[in-house]
């Protein structure tokens, strides 16, 4: 199936995947739906992990949390399975990369909790639409992201440093970057810094430890936004016998619409 | 100690009710700074009760989560002690009132989590600036709220219809209302209803299920907002061994200052 084809509702995009029809990443895939960066995690890590969400919620912006027992998200995808409906997904084990697969059916245990959190395609898309450019985008290649220095607030055994990505904005417009980012804390919401990469304890602006580097122009100044691999390193760290998460770019795409999570 | 002499600064005031000194209601102490609805259940609820309020974010506004084995909210009341810094508590064991204390280290056990939830004390004073007039407090006495057919999203055993407060509000302030109080989502936020209370399933305004009843004046629509008694009667629904809670109009009062939960 080409992107041409791609059926652009929530629900026909998920069946696709489901069947096997189509496993593609799914950036710009059901335009103006929320798409969720997934962590599944084993029950007995379940409070200490929501507690870490609920401590830092620009990391970590909690869409919803499906409880052990259950594969359905009903609250943001009624009728998905969480494990079919992403188009690929990453197991770890003791923290430990071990597979990468299209399915989680023959894996699944009755024990597991799943975490959907916020991505950052809502707020890019609210910003195109506000006029500001996407270096990324334009340069058809990943956001920089990097590891910096501000400390999450730890919960139980989940602590680290927190992980930003960053989007180069001209001068003029980083105002209005501000305003239409603080309008979605559900994914990620307003930048955690503007400016000096230094003071964030970022050594050097053109070597992301994770994604690509992106050109900033004369006139622009690098723009910090908390991303959604925090919670992932953060959990990783901690070595839990096992984490599942999405294949980079492989999101969960739920049935809300962007503008459902807005504030103002 | 009068209100007159109150000191100002909430580690003053919590110093004083530590000590005994103070033990009044919290209603115009410390301006500005926040104040917290108290809910205290055993660990094996935690993971429940916090999902509870992740999924019903308007009555249950979560501030933080004090975790088993701590007594002290190290995030927005550094150097507090939860189990004495409350001017006074209920204590309910099987969902029924045992008994109201002035310190909980008579009966404190490790495995209590203490959740603080954010209070509508927070968008009244936003209000009230906005030159909103508040009925209840124009009349001296508490604000009305009522039981609604707004089922709350549930988490595991605990479930239950959505507790509202109301408020009299000017057909022209109406708007401006929504938006004063769409800044404070951490202390319930925007209105869940504006209007016809029979849509809500509210027979008889007059006769509120909790508090007391106010006046509407012509030309004034009632205004609800998610009222935090809603976990509290959610979580007693539930029958908990043991369950404590701030007494009533007595809260914990926090460092942080209302400014600091303001979006946009």
């Amino acid at each position: 199936m080409t992107t041409q084809t791609l059926v652009t509702s929530p629900q026909d995009v998920r069946r696709h995947i489901r069947s096997g029809v189509w496993r593609g990443v799914t950036s710009g895939v059901a335009p103006g739906y929320v798409q969720a960066n997934l962590a599944i995690l084993p029950k007995e890590l379940a409070f200490d992990f929501l507690l870490f969400c609920q401590r830092n919620p620009k990391p970590c912006p909690l869409l919803e949390v499906v409880e052990s027992g259950s594969v359905e998200p009903s609250l943001t995808a009624p009728g998905s399975d969480i494990r079919t409906d992403t188009p690929g997904y990453r197991i770890y084990e003791n923290g430990e990369f071990v597979a990468e697969v299209d399915s989680l059916v023959p894996c699944w245990r009755d024990d597991l909790v799943s975490f959907l959190l916020g991505c950052s395609f809502s707020f890019e898309t609210a910003m195109t639409d506000a006029g500001i450019p996407m270096r990324h985008q334009e340069m058809g290649c990943n956001v920089s992201m990097y590891i910096t220095n501000i400390e999450t607030t730890p919960a139980g055994q989940f602590a680290g440093p927190m992980v930003v990505s960053m989007r180069p904005v001209n001068r003029e417009q980083i105002v209005r970057a501000v305003q239409v980012t603080s309008r979605f804390p559900a994914t990620h919401g307003a930048p955690v810094h503007i400016g000096d990469p230094g003071a964030i304890g970022i050594q050097d602006i053109s070597r992301p430890d994770f994604g690509d580097p992106v050109e900033i122009h004369p006139g622009e100044e690098p723009v910090f936004w908390a991303c959604g691999v925090t919670p992932q390193a953060v959990a990783l760290n901690c070595k839990p016998s096992l984490m599942i998460t999405h294949a980079p770019g492989k999101m969960f795409i739920t049935d809300r619409r962007d503008a459902d999570y807005a504030v103002l």
